[in-house]
């Protein structure tokens, strides 16, 4: 196989009470890369599609490349040549995981280009690599459940406990994204390093009510448990009409709403697609009417991570 | 029926890292209650045996007298007459639950007693109101594991939201009692008002890890995840030997060993009754090695909560 194309899930991180310990991924949108073996060692972005020219296209200031840089050094495999082109399939700086898709499939397809010879589980050191070039810091909040689908609990970082938990089949999420743009970095300066023991107790009792409501499953227990009493009220600041999004979402139906990642976007939950549906076009109505435009995604929680569109997939 | 002798469980709150919002209870120890009925209106403590003179014998301030009072006046039965033998069984500020298993087998034997006009869930505010005058606060990390069974999570107390968490049935836990005392009042006192956000996530991810690898069941995630960067390290300090005791505790297989409650009794979970004998013995010799002795208790996790030993039960 000579060349290969991989789609990797966009992700919501933090989910409401989940400050960098929670993170799923979604059906759509997500991001696509396509990899070109060529004799001449090394790793080239030959180019990237969707991002309007914002993205570095040099090889170690990418997510993509860095992460598959990283990749082909820890295998000793820098003898590999591979040609990267890049389809950005959603916003940038949205709060969607936008890196983190890019850096999963990057890490991804070349693991599959070469015949996998790490599993899937080891890949995720080097996207993160990705990641820090992206965001300052190696979180694994949007990394580890685009790589690994489904909902996934961040236990500790050092060392890196990585948890996948259940979620019921029938759990909808919403991402809409305004048009407005918040910087990774600056969302999480503005937050402080100290929080009220009070309220370490109220979100601990979240965090624990939502892995038992998502695993047993309880609907009520996920909706009661959607509430972030620490990062959401510092955060909603940045996102114009965040309160009146939020409560179209649930005026219409919606589990609980919150900012996705470290916004602007910002996701919902609901029991089926037709309230996803309705609370978009419900939240996408807020912003309007302060005359924002948006892109609303409807999609269940991904299960499966990454995929091969186009290539062979080595079988598991 | 005009008598009832009811037992109900000692418990573990915090249980590491879920500090106010995780307990659970033990098969042993735990309290004994007797009420015995009367013609003449009014709840009165005839005897407390067990307590060395050391509890309150006036009804309003005893905790199992206040709670029978508060749940005779919320039913609209103040003409009932009980006469209350209490018999502690277990020793008093041991961080065990002592005074929530008090109130809990009072509200439970009159409620049981009176052919159970109210559903043992709605039982809760009752004992906590026994609680509040034990410890200043109505906290319900004891009561709630004392009359639910089980391990349990407050997710919230404004409203009351208590989740039960199905545990392991070859869990075993161990419980120290050094015999030293400890205040709750002083050990809430010592704590700060402020944690890092830093340790905020650490023991969110620990949360997180404790209930899916109760719900799983993954020993070895429940083992990961029994650890407490917050309160354990302040209140360790009131325990003479806590570290060696805990130390012991791990160095003989237990998954995890911290504080029970506000101390200075320590629990251990095992993985079987074998372990956390020897889990005990070796915590108990740590103690004594500085000649603190100490009660060992071994039991599984309680998953009935309150029994009534003599007289009949209400069929449920």
């Amino acid at each position: 196989m000579d060349s290969i194309t991989v789609f990797a899930p966009a992700t919501v991180a933090n989910v409401a009470c989940g400050f960098d310990i929670f993170g799923f991924a979604v059906d759509n949108p997500g991001d696509q890369i396509t990899l070109t073996a060529r004799d001449e060692p090394g790793v080239r972005i030959t180019d990237i599609i969707g991002d309007e020219g914002r993205l570095p296209r040099e090889t170690s200031r990418n997510t993509a490349g860095i992460a598959i840089q990283t990749y082909l050094k820890h295998i000793n495999r820098t003898d590999v040549g591979v040609d990267i082109v890049l389809h950005k399939q959603m916003p940038l700086g949205s709060g969607m995981g936008s890196s983190a898709a890019s850096s999963v499939a990057g890490v991804y397809a070349i693991n599959e280009l070469l015949g996998r010879p790490l599993p899937i589980m080891k890949l995720l050191p080097f996207a993160m690599e990705g990641e820090r070039i992206a965001s300052g810091s190696a979180h694994a909040d949007n990394v580890a459940p685009s790589l690994l689908g489904g909902f996934v609990v961040i236990r500790s970082y050092q060392p890196l406990d990585v948890i996948r938990i259940e979620t019921p089949a029938s759990l909808f999420c919403t991402l809409v994204h305004p048009d407005i743009e918040v910087n990774t970095k600056d969302a999480r300066f503005i937050l402080k390093n100290e929080v009220s023991l009070k309220n370490t107790i109220i979100q601990m009792g979240n965090v624990a009510g939502l892995i038992a409501g998502l695993m047993t499953p309880d609907y009520d227990l996920i909706s009661r448990s959607l509430v972030d009493v620490i990062i959401e009220p510092v955060r909603a600041i940045l996102i114009p009409e965040f309160n009146e999004a939020k409560q179209a979402a649930l005026d219409n139906g919606a589990l609980g709403c919150s900012i996705s990642g470290s916004g602007p976007s910002m996701f919902a939950l609901s029991r089926s697609a037709e309230i996803a549906e309705r609370v978009g076009a419900a939240m996408q109505q807020a912003f309007l009417s302060v005359g924002i435009t948006s892109e609303a995604y409807v999609s269940q929680i991904n299960r499966q991570g990454p995929k091969v569109l186009v290539g062979e997939q080595v079988p598991s």
